[in-house]
This record gives structure tokens, sequence and C-alpha cells, in this order.
């Protein structure tokens, strides 16, 4: 599934000050930024965890989300897309810690499948909830009674999440397809 | 932006009864089926026309629509996603009947991106419209003053429309990445 980018048995000749090891002999894909086993991807995850969290943390604080199943749908998909990035990240950590390659054709299918599923969960929650919320605030004018304002809030960091995780899955769809 | 399959001018040997082009001197895509030009692409074109034309008339024919923020949503998005697709079923069947290939890499890279936006808006109509639906029907049970059944229908094929639109993204982005 992955392997070591650094060989301590065999000592290569130092070119450069660098190890110029021979090349391995399975295909390794491109080194792109923003994809499993860098830095910017472990960033992309962060924020992905931090906008979920957030979003979770304020729809769960509205005592009337559980009798709208939208809202209730927000909160599922939300917690997924929290869970899995949270995961990814974890993993991204250990891969920079003993820097470990994380670009196998295989390992890259799972993540662009798993990306494709949390986001589209989440971007499909976040419109069910912003079609809530505008007929509750807009078409309605029943804030007075709803906590408008948490359900705006929940939705947007559900968007923002959307949108960090929209990166992940094209870099790794493209890396996929590309190689 | 598009050249002949057919070299009317130069006369190549037959070979296997084919007319054996010589090879042209840009690079061509790959001849994959449900991409732009192709017959399955004009398949995916007629049924993305179809669903969202039936799912236009079924939310039209309702009289209370425009009260709901969502429905006009919906309404302009599928509008959208109907005048896209018929477009590039027009622009397939003229590609197809004088046999011109559509696979030259900046028309994908249009198709890709306005493929991009027409199925996200589409699907996040749909997505706002099942919120209210299943709001109306299952948390208000207000279906005995409502149109119900047809917000149902009209946001199903709104799903379906999204569904068909997603192969051709897809194609697209995968032959833009591989080439």
């Amino acid at each position: 599934m992955s392997r070591p980018a650094v060989h301590p048995v065999e000592a290569p000749p130092l070119v450069d000050g660098r190890n110029e090891a021979a090349p391995p002999r399975r295909v390794r894909m491109k080194d792109v930024q923003g994809m499993p086993g860098t830095s910017t991807g472990l960033g992309l995850r962060v924020c992905q965890f931090v906008a979920t969290v957030v979003s979770l943390t304020v729809m769960a604080t509205t005592s009337d989300f559980p009798s709208v199943t939208s809202f209730r749908y927000l909160v599922a998909a939300v917690g997924l897309q929290c869970l899995w990035s949270l995961s990814l990240a974890i993993i991204d950590v250990y891969a920079l810690c003993v820097r470990r390659s994380l670009r196998s054709p295989t390992l890259i299918t799972m993540y662009t499948i798993g990306d494709a599923i949390t986001s589209t969960l989440t971007f499909a929650a976040a419109c069910a909830s912003a079609g809530i919320t505008v007929l509750i605030s807009n078409d309605l004018n029943k804030c007075n009674i709803n906590h408008c304002k948490r359900f705006m809030s929940a939705t947007a960091l559900a968007f923002i999440s959307w949108f960090v995780a929209s990166p992940s899955f094209f870099l790794n769809f493209w890396s996929l397809a590309s190689r």
C-alpha cells in the first residue's frame, strides 16, 4: 500500500548532497501538493475537520434541530465528513512523520471514492438545510420563533467544509486519471 | 476547435474497406463512448434534456411553486441544465452527421466546466427541493394543502437529470486529465 521514501539498507552515492536512491520498481505517482501525504493535503484535511466540527456544534446547540429531517441529515452527513477528514488527517500526519509515500494507485482510488461520497453527502445536506433556512427566514418570516442565525451558520459552515473537501477529491481524481 | 475526420482531398489507399487516413498533425484525444461527438454522448444529452423538461413542466404546473424560493431556484437551475443539454445535443447531432471530431482539448475543457456548473446547480436545487418536500410531507404533514406528489416528482426528475449529467462531466474530466 505504501513504501518508505528512504532506503536505509543500501547506501547509494550522494549527488549534490541529496540521497539519489535508485528508482523503485513499482510506478510511483506524481508528487502534487494537496494530495495525501503532503503538507497541503494535511492542511486541507485540518480545514475540513475544523469546519465540520464547528458546523456540527452550532447545529447541535439548537434545541429544535431534530424536528426537521434536513437538519438531522446535516448533522449525520457533517459528522461522517468530520470522521473521514480526521482519519485522513491522522494518516497524513503519520506519513509526514515517517516520510512514507501514500501515492499508490489503490490508496488514491480509495481516497477518491471516499472523498466523492462524503463531499456529495455534505453538499446535499448543506443544500437541503439552505432550502429550509431560506424557507423559514425569507418565505415564512418565522425567525422570531426559530434559531435562524444558528441554522444559517451551520449551513454556511457545511458549505465551507464541502468547498474545502472538493480540492482533495479533484486532485486525487486528476492524479488517478493522469497516471 | 474541431476538424473533419474524413479528408476528401488526399485519397489514401483503402485497407479493409475503410479509409485509413494519415494521422492528423494535432494530437487527437482518445475516442471514448459517452464523450462529445459520440452516439452514447448524444444519448446522455437527450436523457438529460428529457428529464429536465419533464421536471420543469411538472414543477411549473403547480400553482404555488413561486411562493417557495427553493422551488423557484429548481425551475431556474433545471431550465439552465435543459438549455445546456439541448445545445450540446444539437452540436453532437451535427458532429455525428458531418463526422467531425469534437475531441479537442479546448472544447473538452469548455464542456467540462459547463457540465460541472450546470450539474452542480441542478444537484443543489434538487437537494433544496427535497429538503422542502420532506419538510412539508413528513415533518409538517401538510400534503392536504400542498401539491406534494408534484413537488416529489419534479425533485426526483431533477435528481435523475443530475445523475445523467454526471457521466458527461466525469468522462470529459477524465479524458482531460489523461490526455
